[in-house]
């Protein structure tokens, strides 16, 4: 069994990868670290895994937690991942990163990104950008040999599996793209305030971050590389009341006319050998509900013809494909394990 | 007082002018009629209403619903109201319909929206047809020599509203317009369906009726009529797990270089002494609840303007402003009446 | 028109009291104070009332609060009013505090609630609490002579109404009472917290205060002057994900033989002018829902015939019934004014 | 591997076994039958089983469904199990049955049931009665011997589990027990009615069947057993806007003086060695979501001492514990494997 160190281990992104971890043939929690409510067991502070994972939350200057592991997986906020990567990797651990710390293989990619969200422009680990990956499998393979990812943004994965296709077969005009994305509240973490209490989310739908969402970044970086021409998109982040799961309704104008059939076929080629990734036409009876729970992004793909415009609708679970499930999913692949390992599951309805 | 007779009392329609006009001081209910659920009082079916309408909800041919009235609702779906609207009107009420019946001012207009939903193109009281006008105040200006109105739909409302500045002025292209309408569970109505069961919602969003929505065709008229040129939309209805409310992100792109300052500015003058349409800019803090309960519209008014793309969130309440508000709105300047009698409230919080 | 001042105007219940005052038409709102939030308009914290309240949220040193008012509401929590209703009763005002401060009308009742909530058991102004009265109007008949009431507890106000009649009568063991007290959201104020954050309440029923919860007292003291005898109860509360509304099932051993239809016979009798007390069988459908956003509270009486046990279900939106609806319809009776002055009105549904 | 068939696999509790068992080590699925939405594939029907489950669901007169098979679930409605178990029986097969046919072993004991319920009191297999057994593992040890099992209801599962000590040791006064019993809305089942239309129930709390749910019968008889003395109860089924989850509250007066300590003390050991249950002291912050997706019971054991009175609180997922998992967790026993087998994970947070 490969030993696990967990960072972050408290929160949403913390809570996901050690439930995920509890039936995987192969990895083991060995050690679970956090900022805050440290000192108590991992079953204290989530009691549905009460004989599940029992393993105490330690504080970073533990020196349980400076032993050495095979994988460990940062569900940290920007500015964690980057401090502490290269000790890691120094001592022979694979590291999957949730923040958008090594999602950028440049210094200045990051630093364009850094600038965005209001952070140091100088990333902490420069030398150790050429060696991540934009950790989203579907379309940067990796293998064994890769040792640290950038694991996506949740909107990111969303929008990005849903305009693959087009994007790289150069199928959309580069400017027309239209993201309108909306996320169940677990996409803003565990942390308490005043948007997402209760009786204020209740009957509540809204637009936020229209000056931008930093998952925006890599999206236009990302879809930019597929079309090989600079791609730039309108991007609408919203919150629906419901926990889990987002959907994105994507629009681009088709470059040439294009039906339906043609675009559908198109996705399903592009996604043949993709094990997590479903493509419908546009009379499919989906939405997040039938990810939920799961690490599979479905896609509705459509086009309004009268329009030529593509219509792409892609529903993932924000906590899984958009987070823990990604990153687990990476990391079997950086062990040279079947990607499906320990993620194979449907998900229960209702 | 003016006597009013409702018909389809029974539905979320019906109930939402009944709830209304408990407090209107000029109109009262008289009569109540339905197709199902009679012979009961309306408490008895709602029982929230005791004290408050204990009117028995009658059979069409009970005689105590053919006599004259001041004014009729027609809260009915399609068909019903054409067959007899001409008959109140020749005892002199005065008419709103809730239906697509009488949105169109000629067979032609209804018999393009009729085959759209695959209805009988041949409107069954055509030569009312001239006299009834597209009832979105805002819009349209009525007063006391209006008899009959055709009350929009709940999605147009929020589109029309949010892009009629901008489609009058000719400040965005014909066809680039993407409305992107997400909508709270009430708008499927009352009648139960596996879609809209509670268990079977309760984690879920999802799009719908991609061939098509119905509303699209009043939408597309509308904002034709504005900009004097053929305009075509894409558009994507969604459901939220929420009870009221619709929120439709509206996209265009613009045919001059805009400022989101500028726009706003349009955007304000053009609703300056409309008093159900508030206008704010990006950084407002308002969803759905914000409307929750009332007859406003809110818009927040911006331009992505690195793409030159206007975008308008718009936020109504789809049973109110989308619905028996704006009936009322409309009822209240056919008699005369200041716009806001009996819908002058803010809607409670949380 | 009266001048109202409302301190604690930014929480649930300043916001409620708010809400309702709108359409009042003898008072006035001239003064909003809070300890926090201070400086901005009402519409400003509160978009949703955006030209039904701009006034100023102001801190309690602005000297425009010191101006004499016709009447205050402290929405405060305890130990806010006991320290300035003396100053107000002074200066002409009528006061109604929200808060446990003057729910206890001599210094040895108020220290056994303060010992039990874990405060200082000397009261701040104890000359006043011969003067104040429990505010449950159902219970203690009030008029112009009253200055100073206690409004009660959400769940107070569920389990009084739906035991008076059988507690009064001497129908139920003093010992055998139990109430299982279900709230929503709401009732646990504006202030995020861990166990109110959305994704973590999303699908949650949970039971708090095992070890006691505050209303209690208030519970068993009222219960105790109508039985003339003492009354100790056990009580579970729990938190249900709605936003608004209680739902209490009452259980006590009837000390003699009582059929349901008897039962029913006395609350009817019981309740039979109070305007906002429904009393219905044991096969009305009616929940929660049939009171929100209303000051109703509806009781399902019952008997368990077989084990000779009196059940019964009490309905009530706690923000309105069980917080500013009560409060006002306190206030309309120290002014003389009918109760139900600004509260006639009977919710929307859905 | 075991071949498994399961009846009634379209509605909630086929599903739910359909998902338990895509992971089970020993049990595969050979059969799907249904009596409606059949010749489509359970994939079509629950999208969300795309690649894990897409046989195809037959019609009970198809012949593949009467091949052998070494186990079926009868997930199916009072009156379909008692039909056809024996055919299954003496094909070999070992049967679960969902409904109350086979949870009664006498045949007056199962009239007395069906009299509650309106149905034929005669059972259709009444020499199968003897044979059968109730169903609830943590109560009634079963192994190989064991043919055919009545799995218990939801509502029996949490007050059964929840009062099984007390009764046992006899530690309750047998007329003074209150079961307050709150189930999602799952708990009613896939077909879509009014009361469970989403927005009819999104705000909405309410007690049902108060002349006696059908669940009371079971729960007395198990009760009444272990006491050895007839118990009686009363008991208040209530539904709560949540999709999954039974919390319930459970109150009866101590025949001697019982501290909490003792109490909880009584009910650890009682449940020492079974995997499925919890217990847990009155200061535990636990509810429903500690449960969801998962096969436990969490028991919150107190005591009001003032009252010296027992407070249970027993929460399960209503269609694992309550129904699926709680089947799975029998047949596992009666096949002699472990009862954790399929069965052994926490479920999801949040």
């Amino acid at each position: 069994m490969k030993k696990i160190k967990i960072v972050g281990a408290g929160g949403y992104g913390g809570v996901g990868i050690v439930e995920l971890l509890q039936q995987h043939p192969e990895f083991k929690i060995e050690c679970l670290v956090a900022a805050t409510e440290t000192g108590i067991k991992m079953s204290d502070l989530y009691p549905h895994l009460t004989g599940f994972c029992d393993e105490l939350i330690r504080t970073p200057d533990d020196p349980a937690t400076q032993e050495n592991f095979d994988a460990v997986f940062f569900a940290t906020p920007d500015g964690v991942g980057m401090n502490a990567a290269e000790n890691e990797l120094k001592k022979g651990a694979k590291v999957v990163d949730y923040s958008g710390d090594f999602r950028f293989t440049t210094p200045e990619k990051y630093s364009a990104y850094a600038k965005f969200i209001g952070r140091n422009p100088t990333h902490a680990a420069e030398k150790l950008l050429p060696k991540t990956i934009y950790g989203l499998p579907e379309l940067h393979p990796l293998g064994p040999e890769q040792n640290i990812v950038g694991n996506p943004g949740c909107f990111a994965v969303s929008c990005i599996l849903g305009l693959a296709p087009a994007a790289s077969g150069n199928l959309i005009a580069p400017k027309s793209i239209i993201c309108d994305c909306k996320t169940g509240v677990s996409g803003a973490g565990k942390k308490p305030n005043a948007a997402f209490h209760y009786p204020a989310r209740y009957e509540q739908v809204n637009a936020y971050k229209l000056a931008g969402h930093q998952h925006m970044v890599e999206i236009e970086q990302e879809l930019s590389e597929l079309a090989e021409t600079p791609i730039q998109i309108t991007m609408t982040t919203q919150v629906v009341p419901i926990c889990r799961g987002i959907i994105s309704c994507l629009y681009a104008d088709l470059t040439e006319t294009t039906s339906a059939a043609q675009l559908l076929d198109t996705y399903k080629t592009f996604y043949a050998k993709k094990p997590f990734v479903r493509v419908y036409n546009n009379t499919a009876t989906i939405g997040t509900a039938q990810v939920s729970g799961t690490n599979f992004c479905n896609l509705i793909v459509d086009v309004d013809e009268r329009n030529n415009r593509l219509r792409v609708i892609s529903h993932i679970d924000n906590l899984i494909k958009g987070q823990a499930g990604n990153a687990l999913q990476n990391m079997n692949l950086m062990f040279g394990l079947d990607p499906t390992t320990g993620l194979n599951f449907s998900g229960q309805c209702p």
